[in-house]
């Protein structure tokens, strides 16, 4: 008898069904496994403690099945999307890929959102693919090289549902933003305003529906971006900064 | 020599470069071509001036080649997409069917919402065809056997970008919604939160997030509504109740 293997997933929260609130599928009511780990450190990033050490006693160490069979009892039939985010979801390997695959035998539908710093085999299998390469104002650097390799596989695939996401704070990222659709025209590319300050507490629908509108008045004037899209986080102007929602 | 006809269209205003606030392409900036009368007499209607009488007299009678004109005057080269609304557009003969040809000869596509009374050729020509059948609170009335000719005919195109939305103001509208997704079931149904005061001044974010939350809500608790997609309208978040944004 061989020993089997089975690759374990750091999942740091799940939660839901509640609805998506950014990119592509806006609007679309699923499920989150939030992965442990990044390989970036941004310096706005809303989920800093899926790095920063601080909640790290409470990542579990979990197979496909396991991940599962605690949506199902999370939420029963009460989805049919699950959005896998992180920390780096892409840091994760085959473990991962048989997650998919137990989604796709009942039918449910995978959405994945990563930076674009590293590509995985199950990105092949994943029906929704958000890449967000981070803007200057995040303080991380670009590697063109590598995001123009996953940027090719993604082409590949050819899935309309596949996209680019860049988050915006200043007109140095508006630009960043540009540079990224004048390379990669044929991707659809999602704009969406920064959340300047993820700690605040209460309600910051308008300091972020000040943000959009500035973001709407940008594109507007800007003939470049007659084809991207501007959304906001749904889920941030109704939950604000609540963590799982 | 014969008397050309030409099909003139009855605008009552065109406004833009915006950004679309709702439906499939949210987010997307666009131009607004708005056209006058209508067959039906929604209870609240946010443009009843289209069919009320209140502003017949600033109805121009005009030809596809002049809205054109029109438009890039207004824009220039700062849109690549047109929505055409109403009023019902779909009162409107060949001479859309002109327009819309003019529109993509310039790479420029187009949007069309309508409430699914009528079918007209040009339908099968635009890019994102929104039908938005009318709940009770309308006041209105569904007639299904025209109703299910149009849906047969839009699926038959089997475009992904085409699809359905309701406006929801109460829970006998969210049955009326069910009601759409199950005879309906293989076309993206997308729920909207009504406005209950289009005349209110000032800023209504807060009210009309408040139903957004409340649609959410409904939605997540219920497994036959897994599919749909529920967005806001974000023009009216952002710009409220003003004309012309």
């Amino acid at each position: 008898m061989e020993a089997v293997t089975v690759s374990k997933i750091p999942v740091i929260e799940m939660f839901g069904p509640t609805i998506q609130g950014e990119g592509t599928v806006i609007g679309v009511k699923t499920m989150f496994v939030r992965t442990y780990g990044c390989d970036y450190r941004c310096s706005w990033c809303d989920s800093a403690f899926t790095w920063d050490g601080t909640a790290k006693n409470k990542v579990q160490m979990m197979a496909a099945d396991e991940i599962m069979n605690e949506l199902l009892a999370l939420a029963g039939d009460n989805f049919d999307c699950v959005t896998i985010s992180g920390g780096n979801p892409a840091l994760i390997g085959e473990g991962m890929g048989t997650f998919i695959n137990l989604l796709h035998e009942r039918g449910i539908q995978a959405a994945i959102e990563t930076q674009g710093s590293k590509w995985q085999e199950w990105f092949n299998d994943v029906d929704v693919l958000t890449i967000s390469p981070k803007p200057p104002s995040s303080g991380m650097t670009t590697n063109w090289e590598i995001l123009d390799n996953i940027m090719s596989k993604m082409e590949n695939l050819g899935r309309s549902t596949h996209s680019l996401k860049v988050v915006v704070f200043d007109d140095k990222d508006f630009d960043y933003a540009k540079d990224i659709h004048r390379r990669y025209p044929n991707v659809q590319l999602f704009l969406q305003p920064g959340n300047d300050d993820v700690t605040e507490e209460g309600d910051i629908s308008a300091r972020l529906l000040g943000r959009l509108e500035w973001l709407f008045n940008k594109v507007i004037l800007d003939p470049e971006m007659n084809r991207v899209r501007v959304l906001p986080q749904l889920h941030a102007l109704i939950w604000h900064n609540k963590r799982g929602k």
